[in-house]
This record gives C-alpha cells, sequence and structure tokens, in this order.
C-alpha cells in the first residue's frame, strides 16, 4: 500500500514536477533571500560572537559568554520564548605550548614541528617523553606491525587526506579514523604517544585539533597533530635516517565536568504548537580560532532564520526553534541532552536542520530520513535552484541532530562549498575574517526556506 | 528542416539524455579532474604571476615580464607551438596617490575619503579642482537635473549593487553604467569632475578602479572611485549639510601606445590541425594589486587546461590554444586583434572558452551559440554534476572572445561561485592570499573538460 503511493507519488514528480509547491512558495522565498541580503544580522552577530567572544570550549568562561550572548540575542530579537537548558560538560584544558621535536637529525640537529595536543589527550607531565619514532599510513598498517615493532615508540599516522574527492568531507572521513582512534589502538601495542597528520585539505604550517575518543580500558597517551608542512618534512627525515628521535611535551588535562547550557529559541506555531521543527548549530568550538566557521555560523544561521521569518511577517503552523547545541567538538553531549529532553517530554518533531560545515556558499541539503521525505525534499529542488542551489541527493543530517533521528524526526544537514573548509577546520586559522557575508546570509535564507517549506507542507517523516 | 532536427535532437536529450555522451567520458572526466587536483600547477604557476611579477596594467615593465613568464612557461611545459602575437595597446598610468577630500564639514572640519582615479581618466592637474558636490543615483537622473543643476560641481554617482541579485555580475552589471560613461555624461552637462561609489558587493574602505569610456567630442574630465563606506559617509554627509565642497587632485595620464602581445601556446590536433578550439584568460590586470583573481586565475586556468590534456595522455583531434590576452581591462585590444588576425588567416574557430570571473568554485559555464551548441552544452551537464558543476542556463562568453562571434564560433564564460568577487575586485584586495588551492584547479579542470568534449564531439556552432 505504502509502496504503490510512493510510486504515484514519484510519478507525479517526475510528470508534474511543479505540483508540489505553488508559484506563492516562489515568492516567498524570494521575500526570505531579499530579507537575508538587505536586513540581515548574520553576519552582524558572527562578528560579535568571533570577536568579542572568541573560542568557546566546553565548560570554557567563553562558553559560558556564549551561551548568555544568545540568550539575550534571540531575547532582543522578540522571539516568543527563549530558554536555556541544563547539561554537565567536559572540562578539558590544554595548557601551555606543545612541543614536538626532532632531536636526532643528522642534517637540522634538532628543530620543531608545527603542532598541538589532540582534543581530550592527556598531557606528558614536565619532563615530556623521548622516543623512536615509527611511521604508519594508519591504524591497519599499524596492527599488521604488531607489539614488537610498536612498543615503545611514537606513532606517526601519516595518511592523508585524499585530495580526488570533491567533497572535502569526504576526505575527512577517509582520514579521520586516525586522530579519533589512532591514539587507543597504538596504546594497546604498547606505543607510548602518538603524533597525528592534521586533517588538512591544503599543505601549510597550520595544526589542526579536534577530538579523540581514548578506549575503555586501555592506556590514555599522549596525542598530537602535526600540520601538513611538519608532516611531509617528518616523513622525509624517517626516510633518510633511521633512528630518528622525537621530543614530545603536552599540559593538557581533563578537569571535572562543569554545568553548560543548550540555548533554545521559539516562535510559537498558530496551529500546531507542540509539535517543532528545529534549526540548530553548535555553540561550543574549540579553543585555537574564534571558531567563525565551526560553528559560529550555524548559530548565526539559526538565529537568523527565525528571525527572516518573523522580519517577513511569516506565521508558522508549527513551534519553530533555534538551538545552539552545547559541547559537540568533545562529547556530544547538548545534542544528546536535547533528544532526551524531546522524548521525556513527549514533543513532536518533525524535522531537524543542522548546519555545521562552514559559513559558505549554500550548494544544498543532505538527508537521512525516509523515501517520501526525500521525495518531498527532492521536489522542491526546483524553489531553490534561483539561488544556486542544486545537490539535494546525498544522505546526512548533523551531529547534534543525530539523537533525534530514533524518534522519527527528519534529519536535513546544510550543504555548503566545501573546499576552504580544511584549510581551518579546528586551527588558528578559524576565525572571523575567513567569513564572507553573502555566502554567510545565503546560507541563513537558504535554512529559512526550507523551513517555510517543511511548516506549510509538513514532512512525510517517520512520525 | 532545420527546426524538425532540433526537435528530434531535444527529444533525444530529454528521453535519452544519456545518448549524448558514453560511459568512457565520465572515466576521462575523472582523469582530468584528478590530475588537476593531484598534479595541478595552477596554484604555483599563478604565485608567480601575482607574488613575483604582480599587478601588470598594459604597457607597463610589468605586463612585458607577464608576456615573457608565459612565453616561458608554456615552452617549458612543452607544448607544440607557443608564439606571441604583436598588438599596440594604450598605457595609463595612474601617476602618486590621488586626494579626494571633503574640505568645509561642519562636524568633522576636511576629512579624506579612500580613493582611486578610474581607469583611463585624465588628471588635475597640481593645483586640484575645488567645486560642490552633487549626488546623483545614475545617469538618468543626473539628465533630469540638467545644465543649470550641474554645471561647475563634482557628481557624486551614488547607486549601490543591488544586493538581491544571488549573482553579483547582474548586480554588477546594474550599477557600472555611472563608472563607465558617468563621466561624459557629467561633463556634456558642464561638470567639472564625477566621483563614482565603488563597484563593490561588500561596505568597506577600499576603493575599486576600472575602466571609464571617454565619448568622443567631450570635454575629457577626472573621474574617481570612492570606497562604499566613504560613498555612504559622503552622502549622510550631503543629506545633513548644504553647499559640502570637494578638493580633488590626481595625476593619470595616457601616455603613446605601447607595443605589446598576446601570447599564444598550442597543442596540434591529429585529425583536424587547422582548426582550433580556444581557452583563454586576459594576462593584464589593474595596478593596484596583483591581478590573482581578476585575471591571472583565467591565464593559469588556460594553460593548465592543455597541461592536463597533455599529461592524460589525451591527444586531441583539433588544435587546442591557450591564449593570454592583453588589454582586456582599458581597451580589448588584444581580443580585437586575435578575432582580426584569425579571420585574416582564415583559421576556423569552433569554439572559445573564456575564463575572467575569478578562480573560484566552478558553477557551470554560460554560452553564446545556436541552440543546438546550447543544447549539447546541457546534454553534458550529467557528466559534471558529480563535481558540483550544475549551471549551465545562462547567456555569455567573455570580453576576450567576443569578436570572434561574427565568424561563427560558439563562446563560452567559464562561471565560478560570484560570491566574494565584487569584494575585491578591481582593487588592492585582489591579491593571491584569496586564491584557494583546490577551488582554482577545479575550475581548470571543469574546462580541460568542456575541451575534451568540444573536441571529442564537435560543437554544432554556427560554422
Amino acid at each position: 500500500m505504502r509502496r504503490l503511493y510512493l510510486l504515484l507519488f514519484l510519478g507525479v514528480i517526475i510528470l508534474f514536477p511543479f505540483k508540489v509547491f505553488s508559484q506563492s512558495d516562489g515568492d516567498m522565498l524570494k521575500n526570505i533571500f531579499d530579507d537575508a541580503l538587505t536586513n540581515g544580522h548574520s553576519y552582524e552577530m558572527l562578528d560579535y560572537l568571533s570577536n568579542k567572544i572568541g573560542g568557546r570550549l566546553s565548560g570554557s568562561p567563553e562558553a559560558a559568554a556564549a551561551v548568555e550572548w544568545s540568550r539575550q540575542k534571540m531575547t532582543q530579537l522578540g522571539f516568543d520564548t527563549v530558554f536555556l537548558q541544563e547539561v554537565m560538560v567536559p572540562h578539558w584544558v590544554r595548557g601551555k605550548k606543545e612541543v614536538v621535536r626532532v632531536i636526532n637529525s643528522e642534517r637540522y640537529g634538532a628543530f620543531e614541528l608545527a603542532a598541538c595536543a589532540l582534543g581530550n589527550s592527556v598531557g606528558t607531565g614536565d619532563q615530556g617523553i623521548v622516543a623512536n619514532i615509527l611511521e604508519v599510513d594508519g591504524i591497519e598498517a599499524l596492527k599488521k606491525l604488531g607489539k614488537k615493532n610498536v612498543e615503545g615508540k611514537v606513532v606517526f599516522f601519516n595518511r592523508p587526506m585524499d585530495p580526488t574527492h570533491i567533497s572535502t568531507f569526504e576526505a575527512y572521513s577517509g582520514a579521520v579514523d586516525q586522530r579519533v582512534y589512532g591514539a587507543s589502538e597504538a596504546a594497546s601495542l604498547g606505543a607510548l604517544a602518538v603524533v597525528v597528520r592534521s586533517m588538512a585539505s591544503n599543505d601549510d604550517d597550520i595544526p589542526h585539533t579536534g577530538t579523540l575518543i581514548y578506549k575503555d580500558g586501555v592506556k590514555q597517551i599522549p596525542a598530537f597533530a602535526i600540520s601538513t608542512n611538519s608532516a611531509n618534512l617528518l616523513s622525509k627525515s624517517i626516510k633518510s635516517q633511521a633512528g630518528l628521535k622525537l621530543y614530545i611535551e603536552a599540559h593538557c588535562e581533563m578537569l571535572p565536568d562543569v554545568l553548560s547550557y543548550n540555548v533554545i529559541g521559539e516562535i510559537r506555531g498558530l496551529e500546531n504548537p507542540d509539535e517543532y521543527i528545529v534549526v540548530g548549530g553548535h555553540l561550543d568550538s574549540w579553543d585555537l580560532g574564534d571558531g567563525a566557521h565551526d560553528d559560529g555560523a550555524g548559530c548565526v544561521q539559526a538565529i537568523e532564520t527565525l528571525r527572516i521569518l518573523k522580519n517577513i511577517g511569516y506565521r508558522p503552523k508549527h513551534s519553530i526553534r533555534a538551538v545552539m547545541f552545547m559541547n559537540e567538538e568533545n562529547g556530544l553531549r547538548g545534542g544528546l541532552k536535547y533528544a532526551q529532553w524531546v522524548k521525556e517530554n513527549n514533543e513532536r518533531h518533525h524535522a531537524a536542520i543542522e548546519s555545521d560545515r562552514g559559513g559558505f556558499t549554500p550548494k544544498g541539503f543532505t538527508m537521512t530520513g525516509s523515501e517520501e521525505a526525500y521525495n518531498q525534499l527532492v521536489g522542491w529542488k526546483p524553489l531553490f535552484e534561483p539561488y544556486g542551489i542544486y545537490d539535494f541527493g546525498q544522505s546526512g543530517g548533523g551531529a547534534d541532530i543525530g539523537p533525534l533521528e530514533e524518534q522519527g524526526t527528519a534529519l536535513f544537514g546544510f550543504l555548503p562549498d566545501s573546499q576552504r573548509y580544511f584549510n581551518l577546520h579546528h586551527t588558528t586559522a578559524d576565525t572571523f575574517d575567513k567569513i564572507d557575508k553573502r555566502e554567510l546570509e545565503l546560507g541563513a535564507a537558504s535554512m529559512a526556506a526550507l523551513v517555510y517549506l517543511i511548516d506549510k507542507y509538513g514532512i512525510n517523516g517517520k512520525n
């Protein structure tokens, strides 16, 4: 029955694609984009969040400032309800500057590599660690070498992101296991520490941090990222000289959990106020830059989505929520808490949209949900094409909204151009000066447009 | 007859879109993109052209260096033929820094505006000009005011680019008449000089130069651009105080024409060596930045197109030419000369592709040519979609290749993302650090892919 219905539905899309929306929707999207491009607040908001507050790792004073800033901002914008949702978050601190130094190069003597500790890493203690280096191109290669070759060494994971992927996120997915799981895999074979080639699309001197996950029951060893240039140099040095040794030093530590918050702003629905559409980003960022693209952009675009709909006088049927999730980067506590809270309160969530791929020119949306929902999204494509937005084919959602999936919420991921993202992701280079105002505004508008369409037509998700 | 054929052809495209290319074309495009992303030379070439040579206005020593650099570069890359084509170009020089100063503000006293002379402008002489300011929102408004209101004044053209256009080029087209024709229109009503709001998408302190065209028989008066922030401030000042006066000073002049060159590199065709496909950019740039996006990017992408095809072992049927046109910015002499030369030599040119919209992420191609050629281009769209390239609907070509149209050459314009272009176009901000390596490489690959398809299938142009 359902399958037959689906086939009929698909037939309608193919033969009469313009039946799935009306002329007035085109006018509404024009209003939305015009408002974003002429009255936009997103750039100004992100300037404040990035330049006045700055990097805001979970548990930091800056994260607390970001919570209070977004609460005030959404209140000032006149959203119907603004509230905080308590969540305990991990509190990792980097401590003083890390050192990764080659100490016995026959050619150069001692030289420093551009390095930073990975997020959640333990420190080395003040005395640091000296050990021989073992270069591998990934976890599988490491396992093949076995304990006798690994024990007592610093393992250097050096598989680059594959540049031939057009989506840099695919290249990232193909390499990031080294950063996330490398430390525990190496520790289980007796390694003293790991050094990981930065997850970067380009060759430069900037190390990229990012979370690692320690496996339960395995010794926690220090873990570092080094820049791609440093990785290339280190690899070349290893090949030309046996017995190369590193000195490494880091002072990071995990402190007790801290009370923090998801920050939620809401426009009340007219017809179904107890049914929700969520749009969100994560408020925490890494400590190295100011988190402008990751994910200040997503936060201000979520706020901007509600501001635009309100400003153009759209009265939604369902309640629309902007959610600033806390602790995406090193714990996902905010996303988990929100989904648990939704479940406990038996709140029906039709759809959730997350922006967490940077504030670049919009290209489309990814989706995770039912076939009907997917076909609905594809049916709206002609409405987005005048704005240069064409890509509705890929599956995906977002880390923070992922936990809502089990409740049947249709999940959408905002998909901007990805070419520049992994030049700055999780680094000192993720700063507000890398934001283009129009790109940011177009992204916010595309999110507002999708919220509008979902609100008007509903979404044939699983619930 | 032709119409019937066209309908049948369209039918084929709609019902069997995959009939217009083969599986092996998909593999070839993959080879092309992989080569650009792994062996690419475009970024390194552009680094040299931008940072070692720098801004290269027609007639300047830097333009001569750029000619010699591109000749050497294409020779080193082993193209079958590399040659120079003589062309006399205008030689405009800016002279010492311009001044645009409000001299009698009741609020601020005297203050400077961020300004530069427009390209081809005459100077003011050492004594400068002092005059009252008249603000207008365009040429039509100016004409309505008439001679009695304009005479003896400095006309301030202040109509902004419309931010609601998604393509910033459309916004540019809607405002640039003020810069190109404003001076002569104002002069014909007795104005002493003009000041034009910069053609910019953003609000900042950077003035944008660009060419003006003096009308024959009308007095040539000095013309300046001021930054968008300065334009906003000046407009506000004019509204709050009657009789506001400007002091303006510029030392630019037009010197005698200089011998320069188009630089041409060629891979000889196997089957039809006397029939051509051209890919090009313009080698000259404005003097203020280093011309990385405008149009160093287009030049290195043209060279890179031939390098890629050669490197992957593709042997073209037709001869493929990379043409670095000289003097696009303030005369178009190179483009006119090339077309004239092609005509004199009776060379058949099937297609020409120009990259002159910056080195950003590729979105598609514009086209000017026959309906058949347009349908061919659209038929190839599925081959480009895996690379995020979707936009094949708009008409257009490029300034330098425009003169080939009368010979029936199908004209294609490389269409990258346009959001950031008019933040830097014709300014001190158009520098190599604004180039993203992957974006540049993807553009080059998309041009090589189009050349390959045109070479393989021919193009049903007018000739």
